[in-house]
């Protein structure tokens, strides 16, 4: 899984039937300590995250193994909300 | 999944059978304002996108979950057509 | 699915058995103009793809939904030979 | 499969139900003297693996074939702690 | 697929179950020539290449399509030894 802050989202309403109800969040891809890389990708929010909020993201089919987006054309799910990141002993990041 | 924008198409008389009938769009990846990066991918259309629209694009196995591409080796598939993209309160993108 | 030109091919006598028979072509991934990137990756023809010819190529679990590549430790097939490419109403490239 | 440094963990309190109980650490992607890459990632541990131990990961729908991540959104997993690397003859990584 | 160098090896005492008894090459992808680009990969071997030798790697899902990994947590195979590499008429690489 990558972490990334939710920046906003999209709107699409002309889309593939099974998209239909889906949050799709805009996440730009952050460092360790969730400093956005200006690197974005398109997910779906299965967990409820807000904007600003860092999050673990799942790519590729591991995405499809939520029971939301199973079988349904998502390459990208949202799959938890960080609260902290520790690394080499100190924590880089933490959630207001 | 990633947005770009639908700049052309490709035409391929001969290929794999089950890959018939479909319409192979020519989609430049972009950034959040909509702007080209030069980074190209064929895709197919399942959702009747249009020249210069901006979609969302799914790839990997996630391309063959939908109706259409089910089964068939496509690793591309455009599964929306972006109306507005809005980043931190702004919105960076807004479909004519 | 990527544009690629085929370059070369590949020979490999001791291999797999399920790779028994198979054409392993070398591709050069191309842009738009048909114009190589220096890019290499090795595909199984299902085509008939011919020496400097221009193909399309899908890659990942995709590369296994031919009827030829099914079930078989393949990541890159070719699934399509480019007649021509069209980009913001340009013809960026046509076959002789 | 990869060779990364397991360098901290990330706390996700709220997450996909599937994801319970699992140990998510941060890992660094690192050259083939364990040297850090800077390029992080976060992956579930099925072996024990502790801080600063040198790990092989797999990415991808294989991340998900052990039985700890079978059905779950993981796409990335250590599968083994690295005790030696030997390259071109030399013994570029030994484990304490 | 791709082409690689095998460098070398890693050994890894504690790692998933089902990994037991993989010999677990170390590989330097290389360019048509067989010249190293310093990016390295770990991958189970199903061919029996030796140090040195020049070899065809299938990447992702696509891994676990030998008989001897299936269902395992491997996303990377040596599915062939290279004889030779042909690119534009020359030949650029041959096996001594």
């Amino acid at each position: 899984m990558l972490v990334g802050k939710v920046t906003g989202n999209i709107v699409a309403t002309q889309k593939t039937d099974t998209l239909d109800g889906f949050k799709l969040l805009l996440i730009e891809e952050t460092d360790i300590n969730g400093t956005g890389k200006g690197k974005f990708i398109v997910a779906v929010d299965t967990v409820g995250a807000g904007h600003d909020e860092l999050v673990l993201y799942a790519t590729g089919s591991s995405a499809r193994l939520t029971p939301q987006t199973q079988n349904k054309p998502v390459d990208a799910v949202i799959c938890g909300i960080v609260d902290s990141i520790e690394h080499n002993g100190k924590e880089t990041f933490k959630k207001n």
